[in-house]
């Protein structure tokens, strides 16, 4: 039976890794990595490095261009046209370079758990007619960075959190008593901003690299720093990856103490 | 200046642990142990097995007995009542046990960010007069071990995750298209099931321990199974760890694409 190692990297510092993703490293045969352009030159970059600083034997990598999303007929459809030919894709690199009772390996940013396709995308390879065993090893998600960076709980005392998207923020405000954004080109932090959001946010763009930006505050105070410094660092390395979180000022007469 | 390290160490397994995680182990001058009784103490003899595993040199501990949680005044109340007698607890270690420049850690099960009362309660300790730096190392979540041991993605394609608690599903059931439930003594899972709630369930229990425990598919199926082999376990070992991720059946008419 061949098998395809799923292995979370956390955000890109060798040092961020788990022993077990280390010990996954050292027994795959194989890396696939998907070369998506732009910033993704960078994050292969990263990703060698880890290699090279984890890997003890020298490792055979196969890169593929990754299939490019479309947008005809809406995200939902150019996301699942997108999934299907990397499907065919993924089941083509596992048939051909993957050896019969062989390993091989995907690396994937944070955790494969998070707003990631890899595993998505290996269960409709499965549907090509090739035969694999799965195995997921964590990272730190970029969620956890930026809790960590800051040293804030991401819930309140016993509270809710949703973990969401800017597109959904853009589209309308998350009620929970505290939401997380990934995925936000700077569109949803602005929708809170024009709809008068009261509450505070907890910024961190380029978490665990050298780069590293925090902001933190009420939004009405900090909001505009925040948009200022993610177009600034956009402009000036081409990509950017930022995350956030957002707590809204408790209703009149409840306690901040779970701020 | 004095340190306090917040470490997160995963879910026991030592080689969970990140690189970053054991290097704060090895910096540590004393590590501070509140113990919470009853399975508290199999949660400090795995904390004891992570430094056996991961530290050099012979370490110095100091256990506390954790002050105990009232339940008088409703939660809240009892959380915060709580919460100021450990904040008094850890001004107090930190004052007495770690020299000027000296750092001290705690190690956290999971990670801090997390229904973890850790990070508050030294933001707490601050306001008794003692001056400290914090940093937090992150570790692997039950929600990460969950996903990883079902090889499942958290969310669906683009849409929100609710990270909730047993309490709040007792109290009813989130709106979000897939939730992870925490801290849940089975009345939520109980309490889903006697809504004729339709969805699947991924549950966990021990998860990245050797008594890790798998269950899932559709709550019509699972629920009983699940409940059956929690309060088994439950009775065997004295205490039980479990979390679980439900996604709602897609509506009528809906694909079923993002499962
Ligand atoms: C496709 S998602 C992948 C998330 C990843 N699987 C994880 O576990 O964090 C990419 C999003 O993660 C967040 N992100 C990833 N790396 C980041 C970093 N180094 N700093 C800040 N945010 C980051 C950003 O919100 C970005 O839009
Ligand atoms: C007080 S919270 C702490 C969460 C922790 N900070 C984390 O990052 O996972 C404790 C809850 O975490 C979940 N949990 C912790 N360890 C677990 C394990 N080994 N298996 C399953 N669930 C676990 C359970 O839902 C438990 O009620």
């Amino acid at each position: 039976m061949r098998r395809v190692l799923v292995i979370g990297i956390g955000m890109g510092d060798p040092a961020a890794l788990t022993f077990r993703a280390v010990e996954a490293i050292n027994q795959a045969d194989v890396f696939f990595f998907l070369d998506k352009g732009e910033a993704a030159g960078e994050l292969i970059g990263l990703r060698e490095a880890i290699l090279r600083a984890h890997r003890r034997e020298p490792w055979r990598a196969v890169t593929a261009p990754s299939p490019k999303r479309g947008t005809a007929g809406g995200y939902r459809a150019g996301v699942k046209a997108w999934h299907d030919a990397r499907a065919a894709l993924f089941a083509g690199l596992i048939d051909q370079e993957i050896a019969e009772g062989g390993v091989g390996a995907f690396l994937v940013w944070g955790d494969p758990m998070l707003y990631d396709s890899t595993l998505r995308v290996l269960e409709a390879a499965r549907g090509h007619g090739i035969d694999f065993e799965i195995a997921v090893i964590p990272g730190i998600t970029a969620v956890q960075a930026l809790c960590a960076a800051h040293a804030i709980p991401l819930n309140g005392i016993g509270e809710p959190v949703e973990v969401t998207t800017g597109r959904r923020v853009t589209a309308g405000t998350p009620e929970a008593p505290a939401f997380v954004v990934l995925l936000d080109d700077g569109s949803g932090l602005a929708a809170l901003m024009a709809r008068g959001w009261e509450g505070h946010v907890w910024w961190g763009a380029y978490l665990g690299t050298a780069d590293e930006r925090l902001l933190a505050g009420r939004l009405t105070e900090v909001g505009e720093a925040i948009l200022a410094a993610r177009a600034e660092a956009r402009a000036r390395k081409g990509w950017i990856m930022d995350v956030w979180l957002a707590r809204p000022l408790p209703a009149a007469g409840a306690s901040f103490e779970t701020l």
